[in-house]
């Protein structure tokens, strides 16, 4: 096929590519300090990675160090922006403004990781019709409408939990093809639909279990 | 040692604690309907994760099902929201109130999993003496005082990633012991100190990449 790009199409296992975001927040902080070049042995010391980890992640994209100086500092941040797609436009809707739904809204740093929040759904009439954030939030009937207009791929799922799979389907319905999914629900979707839970709320349980241990 | 809770000190594997809030998210659920009893086949079906992983997840807590009908719902809630550590109150700090951190204000919901936001900090003095959602807003100078007053564990870090380290520093020095780390950047802390690590733009990566694979 002609238009495949070999860079997109490497499939870097999942653990690699979740650490690839702590190397960029730290390369672009060298960036800032007007540094050159940085080592692998740099990175682990600072961001506590092991060194042999960084190198393994970084050869799954297209960059490589010099021998004694390490990567160059510049096109390391590049080549991860463009690799982690972040650099890129994607277009998201928001479907449950709520608590988290409009704190979400209110979150411009998406913007800079390449997502571009363009609306906003709830089943509240009130909302309809209002902006948070410049943000215009509809009526989630007009969610058809909208997509035809916007044509947005992805869905931050931020309803409450007893409509997270209807809302699903009614995401998927609609040409949805990545969903988001804030709720603690663990939604039931085709194989094709992409996942990604992020429940802030299971994260908490975490933290506080451990707390209690160290009281011990 | 005569005060030691043997529910509590079970040390229960970190993916099973987890999957825990999915299945208190998923019986609350039962419990507004009304149900009376689930079994872990119900469980398994409705929420994707497999019949015998629920059953021994939830063999680590302080219930069991009764054969047949399963595990009585309205005890499994409660079990699991004491257990989960949302049924106590937990004073937090937010450190950087930025676009994040101002979202995480608004966020109420966290309230409801046992988290009692008490005060936010800034380097920005024209934060200082403003209120986010009923919550006070101060200078950072203003920590050491603010933390005497109100003795808050645990530090939520929302600041840049070029701040994070001297803030985790400051919070550690003012008496934070667990740190929810919502920056891409990777802390250090001492030992004895526990970190959350919950990079919400590192999830966004994960998710524009399955995208890409998607669309080949």
């Amino acid at each position: 096929m002609a238009n495949e790009n070999t860079k997109i199409n490497i499939k870097l296992p999942e653990p690699s590519l979740r650490r690839l975001p702590w190397y960029l927040a730290y390369v672009k902080l060298l960036k800032d300090k007007g540094e050159e070049y940085v080592s692998s042995t740099q990175i682990a010391k600072d961001i506590n990675v092991d060194a042999s980890q960084i190198a393994k992640d970084l050869s799954f994209i297209n960059i490589s160090g010099k021998t004694r100086v390490g990567y160059e500092v510049n096109s390391l941040v590049e080549v991860l922006e463009n690799f982690l797609g972040f650099t890129n436009v994607h277009k998201a809707f928001i479907f449950g403004v709520g608590s988290l739904g409009a704190a979400l809204l209110q979150d411009s740093g998406l913007a800079q990781y390449g997502m571009n929040v363009v609306a906003g759904f709830d089943v509240k009439k009130e909302l309809a019709g209002t902006m948070i954030n410049g943000i215009p939030v509809y009526h989630i009937s007009e969610f058809e409408q909208k997509q035809k207009e916007l044509g947005a791929n992805i869905g931050i799922l931020t309803v409450p939990v007893e409509r997270a799979q209807e809302a699903t389907e009614n995401m998927i319905a609609g040409g949805i093809k990545a969903i988001w999914n804030f709720t603690p629900f663990r939604i039931r979707v085709p194989k094709h639909i992409v996942v990604q839970n992020t429940s802030i709320y299971a994260h908490l349980a975490v933290m506080f279990n451990r707390l209690n241990n160290l009281k011990k």
